[in-house]
């Protein structure tokens, strides 16, 4: 039996970003971005003015302007602004042309207007301008040719932002992998089946493909295969045309039904790992196909270890397909609430992460029964605290003492 | 000019959770339980067998024993163990009756098989079993009538994955916001438009809208809305028709153009606040319509404070009205990288957090150039730090010390 960190390194040598694709800018969301971006124009494109006031020539000084007209957002200024003239702008106008500072209209009082009482003829201004005052230079935010954002950034709403502000309608990124999941085992049910005796309800399925979707990866539902060669052989084949991955549950225990690696070794699969030293999980097995082309992940069958093998080695291994730099889960300090009993192996123990104002590192309360099948130890769970094995020296951990948690959850 | 805090609070109370509705179990992700869910059936819904291996009587000892036949997982096990008998057993499978104890495989030896060398006639029992041995009882995961999900539980892939397994196919969850976004100003045009004279194009649809769908929110794009009393009138009253919350970027700042606050008053909008005493985000309007059933947001043009005030006011209204019991955005402490000088008015500064190995504490790096105008400074952000305003005392926090921090960002 090999380590989490052995399975693990292994995964990602076998995971490799996918080809580059140039989609639609608000297909964007999560992706990661094959190519640097460069700003085509600078922004703002124009002198922009920051306030609403008045556009001047700084060396006129305090004192009274003739109002030439205005500059509102959107539009083209008319006219030039020459000595002892201004224009009435808005924030975010262009700066017409002659004027080289924006005097706020806080510090302006009206002189004059015309007798329709809407149209401004004279203004006072109270404090001298100084040149390029409340202006927004061309350029000052992005310059053109700037890169704004670099290949493998992750595309989040502000990016996606940056990339309308510059045009970028049409942008390259890496390939999203897409995941196939199956569940295996003639006990299961759909959730919305009556149970039958003998049966079960899959739960695995629905679970992982939340899981999958919730991190923005596209999923394709495999269904159940029954428990027969034949069966997985001929769904797995087919799974194999539409995916880049396949995430099975189920039907990899020592069992004479568990029939998986028979089915891989029909495939010309080749089998990285077949069981890890962790709990929940050991049974969790990792295969190329295809020519290394595509992956094969067998979770174990038990609810808690699918979700938490998932955690570990599937979404890893899909962040880096889709370009993602750090593949890796985030890992963070945590003040474990009560003591806890190790086991002889690495655990992954379930447990909700809080901050509390008098403490700046989160507690983690333990979400109980840590049985393998009680998928009820997964509820309200946005945290793994990585426990290290018993040894003869180290049996509990006590509360107060701080561990290893891997954020699963969002904050 | 209101504080942050108090402009929250009235935002949370003016947010309601939405009416509950029945949906089907695959679109509850991310959605929130307007009821307890209970369980239907017990799980296992029999008592299953945790090892491959043989299913006896433990009474009888260590020994030999005849082997009856097969229980595999799916199936209903025929025949009864009696004394000297046992029924060969998979994971999973349920326990023939007469059973009441598992011996795995590894504890056994095989004595004699039929001749075609497939089917096992008698087996050795190495070690004495114990009752109840490596068997899950009835309802030991989940007893029957057990409640399995609280009413405001928000529901993940593994709650997904507890309705799932309690047959739970339609779900009562609150009603998601539908939240329109809507853009105003005439200097605006597409993302994928070439920029005329005077024009920008418009960034912060874009940035709202991904926003809010990367929460989980359904949203409707309003467009852009030119800068005249008739096209807002009629854009705002027919957005309300189909959205729940409002919220549009531009046009709230005092210029004339800023039409926004008189259309508000044509629709007998209850403004509620106009302005906030921070940074970036000070024209940050809230307003409800329709006798207090709708929310309206308007947030400022500048793409930063769009970002921020939409971090923190829709954001919390919108998970409140979604029934999300701790609507707030979650709050950690961080240690700054480097110096930070201080603005006049608390800020809301961007940051990246990351953790490292020999801090418990997460360090946060400033993202630059703090401009309201400049989307390039929440590049990469995932959190805002909490700055205090500036006072005689207090000019600058140094490196090294801790500030509040608001996630923003999937760590």
């Amino acid at each position: 039996m090999i380590s989490v960190d052995e399975a693990l390194k292994i995964v990602l040598e076998h995971a490799q970003p996918l080809g580059a694709e140039e989609i639609g800018l608000r297909e964007c969301l999560c992706r990661f971005l094959a190519d640097d971006v460069h700003a085509i124009d600078p922004l703002p494109p124009f002198p922009a003015s920051i306030k609403d006031g008045y556009a001047v020539i700084a060396a006129d000084g305090a004192g009274n302007r003739l109002v030439l007209g205005d500059s509102t957002a959107g539009s083209v200024p008319k006219g030039v602004v020459t000595s002892g003239f201004c224009v009435r702008i808005n924030t975010g106008a262009p700066l017409p042309v002659g004027a080289d500072s924006v005097v706020q209209v806080e510090d302006t009082i009206l002189v004059r207007e015309e007798d329709d009482g809407r149209t401004e003829v004279e203004i006072k201004i109270m404090v001298a301008p100084k040149r390029g005052q409340d202006i927004r230079p061309v350029g000052s935010d992005i310059a053109k040719g700037e890169k704004v954002l670099e290949k493998s950034q992750k595309i989040g709403p502000s990016e996606l932002g940056i990339l309308a502000t510059v045009g970028a309608a049409r942008v390259t990124c890496y390939r999203l992998p897409v995941v196939g999941v199956m569940s295996t085992g003639n006990e299961l049910v759909e959730p919305d089946e009556a149970l039958q005796e003998g049966k079960i309800r899959d739960s695995n399925r629905t679970t992982l493909i939340a899981q999958l979707l919730e991190h923005g990866f596209p999923v394709v539902d495999l269904g159940v295969a029954d428990d027969t060669v034949e069966a997985l052989l001929t769904k797995l084949t087919e799974s194999l045309r539409k995916c880049d991955v396949i995430v099975t549950s189920g039907g990899v225990s020592m069992g004479d039904k568990d029939l998986l690696k028979h089915v891989l070794t029909d495939l010309n699969a080749d089998l990285k790992f077949g069981r890890v030293f962790m709990k929940p999980g050991k049974p969790t097995a990792f295969a190329t196909l295809d020519e290394g082309r595509k992956l094969f992940f067998g979770l174990p069958g038990n609810p808690v270890s699918a979700v938490v093998t998932c955690n570990l080695y599937v979404i890893p291994a899909l962040n880096k397909m889709a370009g993602n730099p750090s593949p890796k889960r985030t890992m963070i300090r945590a003040r474990i609430a009560d003591k806890i009993h190790l086991d002889p192996r690495p655990e992954y123990h379930r447990a909700l992460l809080t901050w509390h104002p008098d403490d700046p590192i989160p507690q983690a309360i333990s979400t109980g029964n840590q049985m393998s099948s009680r998928l009820l130890s997964m509820r309200t769970a946005n945290a793994l605290l990585v426990l290290p094995p018993k040894t003869e020296v180290l049996q509990t951990i006590e509360s107060g003492a701080l561990v290893d948690a891997m954020i699963i959850g969002r904050l």
